[in-house]
């Protein structure tokens, strides 16, 4: 009899989307238990480049500085062209990075086990492990609309084959299943879920090299094109450096099947084409190959991403792409970053199941505007460059432009939410700069009680609370009275901050956590002054005022468009997108916003972490 | 018979003197033994902030990171005083820290026990421990002179009491010995080392407290001269504070014996002067007493730092002064700072024993500024405010005034070594803002290989290297000409590169680091033009041009007067401090700078690390 186990959420593969999942989830106090084919976490190759958004997240969940120690940073990206010569010529440097707002304006290369490492120590310290090798034999699911609804059902049950010991079986009984398992998902076509788009014609090789060479940017990302064919370099940690070449059909194809055959090519085969298309600059003998790999690019987004919101699917197992447009794990760490907190909130019976649906909402949405970018922006990539004998190329002035022009694609900033049940625009002409639907962008504050400069990002942790934004303005005469009210207003049982208000349980987070912005300068500023009610602790009210130097903070007020004259309150989702913004006066309104996915404490029969 | 045993260096006592001593010379490799009496580490209480300065100090040992984290930041100092009618009123708030050049424009605030430990866990990763509970029962220093001039004699002889075996004792044979036993250093008084100075009549009490109160700047420094009495507020780390308090001699003098009886004196007693002093704020029951003492000021330097050369006192046992001035441990570490890249090349054979002499020569005068400035400073706040009533105290004006103008002193940021073997001031006029004997700023540049911003001081870290910066200007074909000539000149045996160019050799770093840093920007400029000897890795060359966003970097030339036109040699001692600058015309000076006190290879027999 195989052994039988339940747990609230199954996540099938440890890959980025795996593992931020896992973590996430683990830190909430949920019993998760996720499974991975292999038998142990790979230690190289695959992905690579960590966009500007993602490194926020990671700061989210304090796994950013690791990150940082440990990764390569990209600032600039050159262009290569022929020159008038058709010789090979620098033609321009732009920086990598075109979002103003991102935090961190750099990419960071880092090996994609190094990254899940950082997630799998993460996790470890939550207590999670991932079970391995094991991969799943077979899934079924509920039909029955009774159980489907039940939050406290199982309504999946998976069997699972220990694969390191022949034979061996367990069937895992799971609230809600995640399927991580890369671009030809298991789960995903178990489910008969369909991908929907196209495979390209353009092949490519990636190889990573440790190398001299008298390429004045090898250590910039650029990108080439030359009469030789086109190729991305790549900067990595250490003194690696990967080179993205454009290979033709003759290459890699075998002639009799007409698919391609990795056994063509090798990496001293791929460092050769390199080499023809970096000319008349060199490449030494590498010292090292890493890792390499051939493949075709295939542009798709999966049908759906959920079965009856108690299946999942996310990452490479609901969208392929190109990895010019610097995707890589990225899309895959943001979908389940996405779906983790909806899974905690309802697994503890403070959100309605319905809260679910607005995983695919949001992520198939971006999945599908990503996929038209890289499209677009790899055919200008493969594409030969403009020249004196080709008019019909690509020139440097297009292909910039498509740079610059996807910088919120390719920094990860751009992501916007459309309105649904967590994102509400009612009241966005209250701060018309601070988008709802958009990530909140950093900015720096101090605070009140110590001058210590802060960014409010990282007083906005994924830790699954909804933080409640109050910019009350100047404390004055006026404004402490409005305030004292409001206090009052909010303290009162139907307002939705005692409705909701769940407070800390076990390892379980409470519902909210209150920040107070004030205006004013920090040489004269009274911040006990401040109702209690908006000043939890000391360390909870900001200053928007510049630190002891003058360099750092002040004038976020304006940044945003928002009047000091009012108390403005900005709702910030537990992922770090504005889900709204209201005066004081429409209380009401944040009621409404919550009550469209939360459960009132009264109602809820709530399940604590241990 | 005891046991016995060879050292290259003893260093009695494991304060912050002893282990930052004991992590530099573990970490350049060198045999040192470590002792303190104590059977474990101190855990809180005693010295607590560190400045600007010694945080720059810990980050050159790559150990800021965990202080900054551990640590709390004090960022403004609030001024508390006597209103018109007498009652306490804040007179005004002002930077903590008026010193415009700090990296860290803040104090860390972290008790010496923590502080200790991220000295001990580091050297712990050197492969060093403290010995402990020992203390010296004996020294003796040989007086022939050969043996003293022999850097490979042993002429300290040091018999240790093994504290927890009663009668067991070991000898040690050290080339150096280290006290950094305290303000009652028994190395000192066994040596019959004075102090010169006096004690002052000043009683202070300290408490550390966890308590509630409605004083709106408890998260800040706050200066407080009441009707009742003076009192410093410091915060602490978590959500400790601690209370500084004037005491009366009633308080705590025994009236028979007319000294500090510490038994008349509580935590408790001490709170209630400082709640009286605070009045008309309030300070509830404390949640926990943490940490109290209570002690006379005095402020009194060693008559010397050294006997021989061979034997040296640091920290405590070398300057006491008051907490006021916020020196802590601060002075203490940056004495053993000073001191062991100086026994670190003498024995390693590189650099002659007189090099030695520059240690008491710059320590004891800025321990004699510090007590001066520290007597000033501690009258002041000592006195009496000014009041309708008291036309003589001290007004606030007179109080800030004081306060700000020792900024080079609470800040550590004003330190300045006079001209010796190792302050070279001959060429200042090259670079007038770049102040010999001063320690180099902090400046970010951007690396011109990969724009990456990077702080210059992340790339002078205390290696016991010497830091040649080669400001090489606008790369024109006439400054190509001349770097490729100076490239050739200093590959010429005569030149000081050559001549005292130890290479790496086991854990030995060798003697010289070369950084190149350019004039040009990012978009255009081509690093692979600099001649090799410039560049002996891509990321030595830095660009004096803002990063990717326009935020970071730029303007070092004009900031620093150095002229683009020009190759101008920037030369930073291994402890941070600019030794000397020239012009490329002036290789022959930097030789002469390098002979006053570095043996020639060919001369030397050359002791590496294990």
């Amino acid at each position: 009899m195989p052994k039988e186990s339940h747990v609230d959420v199954l996540i099938v593969g440890a890959g980025p989307a795996g593992v931020m999942c896992a973590n996430a989830l683990a830190a909430a106090g949920i019993d998760v238990k996720i499974v991975d084919q292999r038998s142990s976490k790979i230690s190289t190759g695959q992905a690579d480049g960590i966009q500007p958004r993602t490194i926020e997240v990671l700061q989210s969940y304090g796994l950013a500085e690791r990150l940082l120690k440990e990764g390569c940073q990209m600032h600039m990206c050159a262009f290569y062209n022929p020159d008038h010569d058709g010789v090979l010529a620098r033609t321009g440097r732009a920086p990598d990075i075109t979002a103003p707002t991102a935090r961190y304006p750099f990419e960071v290369l880092l090996n994609q086990g190094a990254v899940e490492s950082i997630f799998i120590d993460s996790m470890n310290r939550h207590g999670l492990a991932i079970d391995r090798p094991i991969v799943p034999a077979s899934i079924e699911l509920s039909n029955d609309p009774v159980q489907l609804a039940d939050p406290f059902c199982y309504p999946v049950k998976v069997t699972l084959d220990r694969l390191d010991t022949p034979g061996k079986q367990e069937i895992v009984h799971a609230r809600y299943l995640v399927g991580c398992d890369g671009a030809h998902s298991w789960v995903r076509k178990t489910l008969g879920i369909t991908m929907d788009g196209e495979q390209t014609d353009y092949i490519w090789g990636v190889v990573d090299v440790i190398a001299d060479t008298d390429f004045p940017d090898i250590r910039n990302r650029s990108a080439i094109h030359s009469t030789s064919g086109s190729c991305m370099i790549i900067p990595r940690e250490g003194e690696k450096v990967r080179f993205y070449i454009q290979l033709s059909d003759s290459d890699v194809l075998d002639p009799v099947t007409g698919r391609v055959d990795k056994n063509r090519m090798s990496p001293e085969k791929l460092l050769e084409v390199a080499r023809k298309i970096l000319r008349p600059y060199t490449v030494d003998e590498p010292k090292m190959y890493d890792w390499w790999t051939i493949y075709i690019i295939g542009q798709r987004v999966a049908s759906r991403f959920s079965v009856n919101e108690r299946i999942f699917i996310a990452g490479d197992a609901c969208h392929t792409h190109s990895p010019k447009a610097g995707q890589g794990m990225n899309a895959s760490m943001n979908d389940t970053h996405n779906l983790a907190w909806k899974l905690v909130q309802v697994i503890r019976g403070r959100a309605d199941i319905s809260l679910l649906k607005t995983y695919e909402l949001e992520r198939k949405k971006y999945a599908q505007d990503l996929i038209d970018f890289d499209r677009e922006f790899s055919t200008l990539f493969s594409g030969k460059p403009r020249t004196m004998d080709n008019d019909d190329g690509v020139s440097h002035e297009q292909f910039l432009r498509a740079f610059q022009a996807g910088g919120g694609f390719t920094s990860g900033i751009g992501v916007h939410y459309m309105p649904s049940a967590i994102t509400n625009e009612i009241h966005q002409q209250r701060a018309p700069h601070l988008i709802i639907g958009e990530r909140m962008p950093p900015q720096m504050f101090v605070r009140a009680a110590d001058a210590r400069p802060y960014d409010i990002q990282d007083m906005l942790p994924s830790d699954t609370r909804f933080k409640l934004l109050f910019f009350v303005g100047y404390l004055i005469e006026e404004r402490l009275r409005e305030l004292n009210t409001l206090s009052e207003e909010m303290q009162d049982p139907s307002c939705f901050l005692q409705k909701y208000g769940y407070p800390s349980k076990g390892t379980a987070q409470g519902m909210f956590d209150i920040i107070t912005i004030m205006s004013g300068d920090k040489e004269h500023v009274e911040f006990t002054r401040v109702p209690a009610l908006f000043r939890p602790h000391w360390s909870k009210v900001l200053l928007d005022d510049t630190d002891s130097t003058g360099n750092l903070g002040g004038g976020a007020y304006t940044r945003f468009g928002i009047d000091p004259r009012n108390v403005t309150l900005v709702i910030v989702r537990p992922d770090g997108y504005v889900g709204m913004i209201a005066p004081a006066s429409a209380l009401d309104d944040v009621g409404g916003y919550f009550a469209a996915f939360t459960i009132p404490r009264e109602d809820s029969i709530e399940v604590a972490g241990p």
